[in-house]
């Protein structure tokens, strides 16, 4: 058997029904746009509509009260998409709690859990 | 805002299938039965079907490999459910285990990430 976590963030200027401001699968998506340059191609490469993927980083925006990206719109490519500083911070912050948290509970598992399972 | 924390135990003899073997909900079942005496009264008062309630102890048994409660039968009040001893350590190393992980949580988020929001 084994531990599982999820974390996310919560609240901020926006009410939230039915998730969180932040949590893994808008960590993944800002990723792959800082990644790819692109929030198209990011949503692509997701399996999501670009619709969704747009809503997704508003709405983060909105919970988190600063920009994420920056969109560079036209050339030939349609546009790019930048991460933001701050938004770069935020993932770098994001993904070492989350790896600090399962490191921990790995531990925690091996020590008080795993000694009662058969 | 504040980082949220999910922990679940997943795995074990039986192939899972849209949820894990032990989770909070599980564990606030067995924390009643242990309160009421009663498979029955701890499903009324979680507001939940005896079916479903037995489904999930059942359930969390096989993933587990251990018995959880002890069910003594007939009697004026319907027969009463007895926690196991192995039952009882593992929710006190659950409960642990959560606690611990939501303390850390707590700490990584005042020391990464609320310094990065407005």
């Amino acid at each position: 058997m084994e531990l599982k976590l999820k974390m996310w963030l919560v609240g901020g200027d926006e009410d939230s029904i039915g998730g969180g401001a932040f949590g893994d699968g808008r960590y993944h998506l800002l990723r792959e746009i800082g990644r790819q340059g692109s929030l198209r191609k990011a949503a692509e490469r997701l399996g999501i509509s670009y619709r969704k993927a747009w809503g997704d980083v508003r709405s983060a925006e909105r919970h988190l009260g600063f920009e994420l990206i920056t969109r560079h719109r036209g050339g030939r490519g349609g546009g790019t998409s930048v991460l933001t500083e701050r938004a770069k911070e935020l993932l770098e912050a994001y993904s070492k709690t989350k790896a600090g948290l399962e490191k921990m509970a790995q531990k925690q598992y091996e020590k008080r859990l795993k000694p009662l399972l058969p």
